[in-house]
This record gives C-alpha cells, sequence and structure tokens, in this order.
C-alpha cells in the first residue's frame, strides 16, 4: 500500500425526507443561492421541500445550469452572488450543477481573472462561499469531494479543478428524488459510477486490500442494481444503493495508497467538449478500448477484476481478460449506453481532433504509468470506432 | 437501507515515515501532553520520532496508562493538563491510550466530576483539549472515532462515553509502529476489528449493499492478513492492510444505514471489568454464543456470511450457520485467541456477576432489537462455558 493522506469533512444527510436538514445546515441568517439545472427540480416536488427547509432563510435562485456546465453561464452567477452579497450557496441537481456551483463559489471570491482557477486547477483559491447541495443524480460523486468540471463552450474546453474551499459543507441524499430521472440519466449515471471505481482499481496491484475489497464492492453493486433502476425507477432500496455507491466511488476513500488512471475521463472530456456527448457516454466508448490497448500492463488487476467481479477462473489469461472487459461493455450497452463511436455518428475524424485538444490542455502523459501520450490515444480511439 | 447522518473530520496521515507529518499538525506554539502507556514506545523509536517530529514545540509527558484505561489513573493526567497549561494532546499507542487520552481531554474541561461523563455516556461534554494521535496497535478505531471505554478500577465498571469533541484531529497510522508487538496483542487486535465489523454485520438485512460489501470486505481481510501476522510480523503490507481495515472496521462508515448489535462488546466488557480477561478475548469467547443463541433471529445475515465469507452453499440453512459460527470460532483460536471461558480459568459463577452488573449499568436490553435481557445473558453465557 502507499503513503496517503485522507480525510473527508461532508456532513451527508441520508434517505427520505432528509431534505429538511437543510435548516440545522444553513445558517438562519445566510443569504442563500439555489442552483439549480433545467428545471426538473420544480416539477418533481424536489424545490418545494427545500424552499420549505428554508422558510424563514433569504434566498434567491439561479437555474439554467446545463449538463457540462458553462464557464459562461456559471460567470452570470457569480455576478448575482456579488452583486445580492451571497453567503451561502446551495447546490440543487446532480454533478452539473453541484460542479457548476463549486466553480461559482471559487470564482465569486477570486480577485483575478476566473477562468484563471480551471488554469491552474484550483491551485490558487484560497477562498470560496460556503456550499451546500442536494443531490439529485447518483453518478459523479461531485457532493462528497473538492474536484469540479467546467467547459467553456467558447473554446470547447472541458476542463477540471480541485479545492478544498469548495468541499461541499454537507449534502443530502434522499434517493428519492431520483425515482423521476429519465433512463438515459440513470444509464449515464451508472457507468460514470463505475468507471470512477475502476479507475482507482484497475491500475496495478500495490497489495492493498481495503481499497480493492471496497472497489469491488461498489462495483457489484452497480452490476446488481444498475440495471434494477431501469426496470423499477422507484425502487427505493435500489436508487439508494446506487446512490451511496455513486458517492463512495469518488469521495477519496478508494483512491487512498493506490495508484490512478484517469486516461479514460481525460480523453473522455475532450469528446464531450468537441462533439457534446454525454459524459457517461464518452466514459463507456473510451473505457473498453483503454483497457484493451494496455491490458498487458494493467494484466493483474485486470485478471483479479475477471475472477472477483465476472467469476472468470477457467481459460488463459488473456482469454479471461477479454472477456471481462467483454462483459463489462455487454454492461455499459444494457444501461442503454453504446460503447462505440460509430454509434454516436462519430467516425475517425474524432482522433485528430482529441489529439490536438490533449496537447493544448497538457494531457500528454496520461494512465497510472503517465505514460499514454497523444500517439497512444490515437490507437486506443481506434479501437473505440 | 436505513436514514442516517454521517461525517468524520479526522485527518488521516498513513504509512512509514507519515509520523513526521505531526509538525504539521500540532500548533507551533502548543502546550503538548505526549499521552502513552507502557512505555514500548521508548524501546521501538516510535518516541524518537515523535518529539523529533515535535522539536521546537513544548511537550510534557504522562506515561502509564494501562489497558482498559483506569479512571483513577487518568484523572491523575487531568491534573497536569490543568497545571502546565496543556493545550494539545497527542496519544501515542494503542486503543487503550487513545481511549483513555479522550477521556483526560474532555475531562480537564469539564466543570463537575468527571465520572458524571462516563455516567451520561458523554451527553454533556461540551469541550475538550484538541487530540492527536499516534496509532501503534490495529484494534480498536478510537484513532478515527469519538468513541472511548474507560475503567473504574475501584468499581470494576468499564463503561464508555461519546463526543463529537473527542474526535480526534488527525491520527498517523504508520504500519511500522506494529512490527514490535507481542503476538498475544496482535491476535486481540485482530479478534476485536473482526468483531466490530459483524457487530454491524450480522443483524437483519435492510437491503444497505456499500455497507454490506465493504463489511464482508473487511472480514476477508482479517482472515487472510491476521494469520500472516503472526507467522510475519514485519511483513509491512500485512500491517498495513489490518491497520487500515481496523480503523474502517469503526469509524462509523460501515454503521451508516443499517442496525448493530453491540452485545458482544457490552457483555465482554462486564468480564474484564470484573475478570481482568483481555478486551479481544472477552469478545472471541462471548460472539459465538451470541450468534448461537440468536441464531434464529439472525438468519438471513447469518447464512449470507456463511456464503459470502466462508464459501457455504451446501446443505440446509441450519447446517451453513453452525458451520460458519464454528469457522469463526477456529479463526479466533487460530488467532492465538481462546473462545471458552473455561479457557480463562473461569466458570458458570461468572454468570450471575456479569448478570448483576450490566442490571447496575442498566444494560438491560441487548441487540439489534433490544431483546437480550440480562435472563439471556445467562443463557448465552452457559453456551460460552
Amino acid at each position: 500500500m502507499n503513503n496517503f493522506s485522507y480525510r473527508n469533512t461532508t456532513q451527508i444527510h441520508f434517505g427520505k425526507g432528509q431534505i429538511a436538514k437543510i435548516k440545522d445546515e444553513v445558517p438562519a441568517d445566510a443569504r442563500v443561492l439555489i442552483t439549480y439545472g433545467g428545471g426538473s427540480i420544480k416539477k418533481n416536488g424536489v424545490f418545494d421541500q427545500v424552499a420549505q427547509a428554508l422558510d424563514g432563510v433569504s434566498f434567491i435562485e439561479f437555474g439554467g445550469i446545463e449538463a457540462n456546465p458553462h464557464f459562461e453561464t456559471l460567470m452570470k452567477a457569480v455576478e448575482i452572488v456579488k452583486k445580492e452579497n451571497i453567503n451561502f450557496i446551495l447546490a440543487v441537481g446532480g454533478g452539473s450543477v453541484i460542479d457548476g456551483s463549486k466553480f461559482i463559489a471559487a470564482a465569486a471570491r477570486y480577485p483575478n481573472d476566473p477562468w484563471e482557477i480551471i488554469q491552474t486547477y484550483g491551485a490558487k483559491v484560497t477562498a470560496a462561499v460556503p456550499l451546500g447541495c442536494v443531490l439529485t443524480l447518483a453518478a459523479t460523486g461531485s457532493e462528497m469531494n473538492n474536484g469540479a468540471v467546467i467547459t467553456k463552450a467558447a473554446t470547447q474546453d472541458k476542463l477540471f479543478f480541485f479545492s478544498e474551499h469548495v468541499q461541499p459543507r454537507f449534502s443530502v441524499l434522499d434517493p428519492e428524488t431520483t425515482f423521476s430521472l429519465p433512463a438515459r440519466q440513470t444509464g449515464n449515471g451508472v457507468v460514470d459510477s463505475f468507471v470512477h471505481v475502476v479507475e482507482q482499481y484497475v491500475t496495478y496491484p500495490v497489495n492493498a486490500k481495503v481499497q480493492d475489497r471496497f472497489a469491488e464492492g461498489l462495483i457489484l453493486n452497480l452490476l446488481e442494481d444498475g440495471p434494477k433502476a431501469l426496470a423499477n425507477p422507484t425502487d427505493y432500496d435500489v436508487r439508494a444503493n446506487l446512490m451511496w455507491t455513486a458517492t463512495m466511488a469518488l469521495n477519496g476513500l478508494i483512491a487512498t495508497g493506490v495508484p490512478a488512471d484517469w486516461a479514460t475521463h481525460l480523453i473522455g472530456q475532450e469528446i464531450t467538449g468537441l462533439y457534446g456527448l454525454d459524459h457517461g457516454q464518452t466514459l463507456a466508448v473510451v473505457l473498453p478500448a483503454v483497457w484493451i490497448y494496455k491490458k498487458e500492463q494493467k494484466k493483474g488487476k485486470l485478471l483479479q477484476y475477471a475472477e472477483r467481479i465476472w467469476g472468470l477462473t477457467d481459460g488463459d489469461d488473456d482469454s479471461r481478460i477479454t472477456a471481462a472487459i467483454e462483459n463489462t461493455r455487454t454492461f455499459f450497452e444494457k444501461m442503454g449506453v453504446p460503447t462505440r463511436l460509430s454509434a454516436y455518428g462519430l467516425d475517425e475524424s474524432v482522433i485528430p481532433a482529441v489529439m490536438q485538444k490533449l496537447e493544448q490542455h497538457g494531457h500528454t502523459q496520461l494512465g497510472e504509468h503517465a505514460d499514454i501520450t497523444p500517439a497512444d490515444v490515437k490507437e486506443i480511439l481506434k479501437l473505440a470506432l
């Protein structure tokens, strides 16, 4: 096991009815900005629960944060935060709303051009407006970590930043808020969580047994309950298990003391930035290709994955690995997320565009060994056509 | 899954050499009390590492905190904290030193008779001296939770308290500090961790899949690496896996959203208080007896445990459950911890004494259904003779 430092300060309130806990978490004299997305929270009762919990607290709203939240949109909220002396942000939504709200929180207290936050990966952030979350989609884990992914629409740049200052003070996770999700978002969320886990697990062995067993448990949960959520969207326990699994997948816990391979996310982000595919769709396309391309290097962990997740113990190493990767692909497809670029109308013209963006962003050494160059990405994307 | 609220603010520094991180965690102008136990840290180099990390910081020492730390001993440290204006406590040791230091931290800021802290389970604690830990034994999980168990020697009362104010600010977990442990302490620690996990797992099913999978992972780690630690006490990865497993076993994470059955701990504590058995020894004795006595009520989870931990899928329910319990007993014995009262020279005279202590402490409704009365404890202890 590698050395690590770990701490996670977010207060979680999990379960039905827990939105009411907001009133204990938001200071009574706060001036709150409620941020949200396309407005589904106004139809499914979530906004009403939030407003009721904030009874007596001053708040204004900022809706319309899109998927892959745009810098341009978020800067409008930053102006409101400054003009209205907002001192608490309550993000109500999925990962895009929460990520966007993290950026708003940091940008509103940032002395220079806020795009610099992204360009410096958050390293220069020294303050942020306090943030709380009401999660409505099991997927990104943003509700219990300090990262965010932001897109500058004008230049098709999808990039991330981290700062302890945007770690949510609290997050409410009520599985009932996810009952009314479209199947596409449920499927994307399961794929996103799945890929988060395996990017911290399918690397090389360091004999970190807690982390491996936890990762394997999360994967098994997604395999079991992901399809159930598509079949029975209002099954509380299924939604609860997916929600807590997604949070655990990216709250830093399974990352402790192990290497990580974020190549799939970094390549996928460029595809979303350039072509607008859903985040989960890009991951479903890229992950199997990364694994096929790197199967020798990842052999130890891929064999462990094949055995402990898929029960594959017969046949030679290569056939077990190939079967495990194919099973993974089949699972993503079962979740309604196609795993080939061609399924989204994209062809090999994608390749040079993604390579160029990665170079432009300085992401030229990806993977747990930092040895995936743009030339390797070319080969990986050929496997994803 | 049941509703829950969860937060854990302890900063963990894990790995070899991490004791040096203390210097970033303890304020430079602090007046520190270093607390420890029998003095092994003076022989194995741990104290030297701590002193080096505290170079330039004012500290004094308080050694001699015994296993099952005594109220009487700890009150001497409380006097020192007050007299010397101590404003930071650094506990260097295992669960007893950390638990004792939590009590010192709370008692030094408590306006009334400190024994009241115990009598009110910590509910009246409103402040404590800030506490940091250097863990030297994988067992209790105290390094990342807000509980402590204290014994009043004069009356043979072993009791607990909880307070957010004694949650460690940070804990250093360096597996190398456990290389020189006696086998008995290693064995006891594995049993203690094991029992922590199953007390939050072998209850009744609530379809909490993250918690179940995490619990099962921790158990499998203990089964795999516990015996290895006895065979090769200086195997770093083995000690690291046991240490992180023990911390995860009782830091609140696997407790989220599930019932718990602390009957084994509560009965075991009375046996230690009365007869001085090691904490782990009492658990190894009581747990199998609780499971046998409650096997119908715990059937669902015992069958899950039998299958996922021991691979038991053949035979009828009762035979699988019986085999799983016997395997558990065998594992404890393999760790050098006998599982019968008779092995410790105790006989049925224990039974009325334990029943009386439980009544005296108001612990008359134990278990996940609060239905284990002293009369049931009588039957349980008969099964443990």
